[in-house]
């Protein structure tokens, strides 16, 4: 598909850009930053004063446009803070102002972002109208994150740096495609015929793609297959997609950059700062457990710096021959649904990730409506066919009974959960239960990192359910601020304290009972018959979580020292099924039977064997859709 | 699975071989030369008196093993050659004897190697104990082939190079195992969903293996998918592997080294000569039309000393972690299935290359029967639900009807045959029914290659049906040597003189019409009605005869010069079923349904995609194994 003339494409787009905008409007440089489009302008006021330009421009291109002021043609820094403050309302709550004169930009950083946009973007168009700079807007989150600070503040330090990277990706992106788009390959890499290890290559002639690449929980030694041949070399890789920030699709990411990869990784602004504080907790738990890990910290920041967000719903040119649009995926903040579009229309898959299909409280349903989609690669944790969960107000009853029953005995509830997603849900379902008075209001202990994962959640309430982003951004009204919430921060000591102390609900990490301080709360409670364990969400084949589960109570337990001892678990040991991350076998085929359009082509993955046969089966007799259940390191081709 | 210690494998051999031998037998050197292990010996004649030692030894090293004199030990060679003579009787028939002083080597050239070799070996082991070189023999064709005697004369000037490459192979076949064996990957480069342009690659975490890298009849330009990640770097392949010689399995091998391989090539010594024969055809056939083929005759050349033969039924290591063994495939001369034995024990996988399951006049029906087998890649030329044929008889009344009826007519008829396979089994069936009076006794030339293909069969009669074998061996009863077999060597001259002369049958390659002769034979002899053109093989889609078959009579043709002009057929045209050198449908089902022992997973390719579709849903039905219709460009794992 390559075009008969040999013009650069950026010298195309500039022509086709000239040819458009009025006389009186000067371009000074042109260029691609990642999938981007910057345009560099004499005239900044003019530009802006041309209201909906930018957008028939960028219609005309099919590319996401920025305009800059060329260096030079700004009101100087000082007097354009001044006219800034003043042209955005008090109630905006502007907390910093940081002024980039190497391309223009000025970052506001604000409690009300929304003000400082103004309606369909009019503030923004105001501020270049008036002092030349354009404007860029930070949410500044209503719970104070450390992770939200430290992403932001070294992806501040490293800009210049950053800027380099984008531009080297966007002439990647744009360059000539040199191989006709006949076939689209998909193959797997980890997550088939188990949970765990995600990972996947989508190839064409031109270009390789990488969709996640997580670690397998309770077999941390089997990582993702990347020494195939399709994988590699890995430096040549043309992107990362990453769907969503669990260590089981993300915990190895970073070690692609030890391997020599320096392109761009696509995720949501939520994923990305969820990933960074699960990669670095999985460093940190790896040293505790005396085990190496694969890659140093420094390979976070790489990676985190080589991260290019994407919004829901944004087409974004990846490569020559694919686009790609990110959709709500309804399973935790920020999960994404991937739709590759590739070639002209020859074809279109899409990655489900991790879904879930109907409403719960911090999230939508997941999306299933696409342009086109021929072949689907899906899912299939709850795939089995006795797979259901009980509906959300049953889970709920469920819940509030055993927290109560506990409570009557004077027992303690321990909820092993993921910092990320399950923790939040539940916490709306306590407060409210406490609120209601169903059951009675004591302390809801947070362990591990469930308090930064809440406070990232609130940097980025467009991600969560309508209403419920509302209630965040009013501190009042705020669900996860309520007093009973409290943070385990004293260690052992306070853990102890707390075991030994008043009745309490107690949300720990790891969600799957393979590490962290979940660990010294089996051994601080679990033998004490009063006291119930609460199993909220899925628990994968070989974790400690899955055989307490199925009936174990013998337990192995390394001592602070080296040794290793036996325990027996004499708790009560419940399941509640309706709390889960994951669309129930109903849910999944929901997904797939109401998606528009119908997918030609399913692949089941990420789900234990008979979870993903079951599924395929099922899929193919009542859809009549081709399905599959591929093993690891299969390669399917279409088209 | 890597040893403890980390001996060099040749000295553990050598080892175990001391230990074994008595003492007085002295051993100077022990070598790979590719999966044979070479002994050199101070004492060759001490040696050959052990009866039994060798077979003894190969079986505790699990290697075939070769006895050499150490240089300087033999008796001279003008004195050798005298003896030897003596020692062989003479209707043995020698031709020629060559003495090969850097490997202690002779090879005899005879009319009856059985009578050289003597019952079990007893003369050749004669031979070392008297003169102390060892023996090899050959075959003096019945029919003088070019081929036979140009491959033979080539290898023999090439001796020196080849013994240092397979010295070479030998060390990297039992290189020390890297990798554990814990996966076996399919890869399929071409021939899904279609017939033509045979390729696999066969891979494990150790080892990559080719199998076959044929052209596509009827469209030249597309080539396997040598490009695929799997298949690359194509110089690391450890080996390749061709089942049979035919160009859509072949035709690209030597393009291979063009692509900087330089590893060896398994098949057996039939198929050697005769992809040899059908390439430098290929590249004629090209340079003819004005193609430009995508390597030289240089590269078969080089193909042709990188082929190391191996027998039915032997048990190769190609790989530190992959046995081979081909089985009788019943196809063409030489043909096999393939039997990969991978891991020790880990995985089996057969290839079935072409096959006919039943027994022809020329091939016993293709063996079915293995040690072990969980996966079968399976041909489905013949595999829709309706592809029956007429068993032989029927099929040969058939034949003998339209000969009489256009031979009563006055009319001639042309048989579009390949050179390799069909042609032989139609010259079977003709020269019967003409002793037999069946037909009336009427030249039938042959075109194209067919006269060399069939000297090749009589060089290699081991391959042939019991019965045969031994007929072709005496002279007078040798059926290819029949009078009314004539070869067309006078080019369109003789061709126009066949056409204005008496009742005949003709014979003529391309077998597809996709070239060759029988594009003359279709503008000299198809404009007239009493003439008949009768299909006896398979007609790939895209061809010219496949267009033909389904009644396509106005067909274009390229004058001598450069214009190109219709011409419209008006012969009859016929096909006669039974004489494939496929299974059908049911030879198909029977081969799996048979097979012994019952494969666990079936991959249904070498068909059009009805075929593939329909065999396998039929298997699947039927068997109740897991089937596959592959698309080109997909990876199966296994295991």
């Amino acid at each position: 598909m390559s075009t008969d003339d040999s013009t650069n494409p950026i010298e195309a787009m500039r022509e086709t850009i000239e040819a458009e905008i009025p006389d009186e409007l000067e371009i000074s440089r042109v260029t691609f930053e990642g999938p981007e489009l910057v345009i560099y302008t004499e005239t900044p006021q003019k530009f802006a004063e041309q209201d909906g330009l930018v957008p028939r421009l960028a219609s005309s291109v099919r590319k996401r446009i920025t305009v800059r002021p060329a260096p030079g043609t700004q009101v100087r820094e000082r007097d354009a803070e001044a006219q800034i403050r003043s042209l955005i309302p008090e109630e905006a709550g502007i907390e910093n102002l940081r002024f980039y004169p190497g391309t223009g930009e000025v970052v506001i950083e604000a409690e009300k972002p929304g003000m400082v946009i103004g309606n369909r973007g009019s503030t923004l168009r105001e501020i270049q109208r008036e002092v030349g700079w354009t404007a860029e807007v930070l949410r500044t989150p209503p719970m104070e994150s450390s992770t939200v600070d430290n992403v932001r503040n070294f992806l501040i330090q490293e800009r210049d740096e950053r800027r380099e990277f984008l531009e080297r990706v966007g002439e990647r992106i744009h360059r000539e495609q040199q191989e006709e788009t006949d076939w689209v390959r998909v193959t797997t890499l980890g997550c088939c015929r188990e949970v765990g290890r995600a990972s996947f290559i989508l190839s064409t002639p031109e270009t390789r793609i990488l969709i996640d690449c997580g670690d397998k929980p309770g077999a941390e030694g089997e990582v993702p297959y990347l020494q195939v041949p399709e994988a590699n070399p890995i430096p040549d890789l043309d992107a990362v997609v990453l769907t969503h920030a669990h260590l089981d699709h993300s915990a190895l990411l970073p070690l692609l950059f030890k391997y020599g990869f320096d392109g761009p990784i696509y995720t949501t602004q939520a994923t990305r700062d969820l990933m960074g504080l699960l990669q670095l907790d999985y460093l940190d738990v790896a040293a505790k457990e005396g085990r190496s890990p694969p890659y140093e910290s420094e390979m976070v920041r790489k990676e985190l710096k080589h991260t290019i967000p994407v919004e829901y719903g944004d087409v974004t040119d990846i490569a020559p021959d694919v686009k790609l649009t990110m959709h709500n995926a309804g399973h935790i903040l920020g999960s994404a649904v991937s739709h590759f579009h590739i070639g002209n229309g020859f074809h279109n898959v899409v990655f489900s990730g991790d879904i879930h299909y109907k409403d719960t409280r911090l999230f939508n349903g997941a999306s299933n409506d696409f342009p086109r989609a021929e072949t689907l690669v899906m899912e299939s944790t709850y795939g089995k066919r006795d797979d259901y969960q009980t509906d959300q107000e049953d889970s709920e009853r469920k819940l509030t009974e055993l927290v109560n029953e506990t409570y009557e005995e004077g027992g303690k509830v321990v909820i092993p959960a993921f910092a990320v997603g399950r923790s939040q849900e539940l916490m709306l379902v306590l407060e409210e239960a406490m609120r209601e008075g169903r059951i009675p209001t004591m302390p809801v202990y947070l362990d591990g990192m469930i308090r930064e994962a809440t406070a990232i959640h609130t940097a980025y309430p467009e991600f969560l359910r309508d209403g419920l982003r509302e209630r965040i951004l009013h501190e009042d009204e705020n669900p996860f601020l309520a007093d009973q919430f409290q943070q385990v921060d004293g260690g052992e000591e306070m853990r102890e304290d707390i075991a030994d102390g008043e009745e309490c609900i107690i949300l720990s990490t790891s969600g799957m009972v393979t590490g962290g301080p979940i660990m010294s709360w089996l051994r601080l409670l679990g033998g004490d018959p009063e006291n119930t364990l609460l199993f909220v969400g899925y628990q994968a084949q070989g974790t400690l979580g899955r055989r307490i589960q199925s009936g174990r109570r013998e337990i192995p337990f390394s001592d602070r020292g080296s040794r290793s001892e036996q325990m027996t678990l004499r708790f009560d040991v419940e399941s509640v099924s309706g709390f889960s991350g994951h669309a129930d076998r109903n849910g999944l085929e929901d997904f797939v039977g109401t998606m528009s359009p119908r997918p030609e082509e399913v692949l089941c993955v990420h789900g234990d064997e008979t979870a993903t046969d079951q599924l395929s089966s099922a899929l193919y007799q009542e859809l009549n859709v081709r399905t599959h259940a591929p093993r690891n390191l299969e390669t399917f081709r279409f088209d």
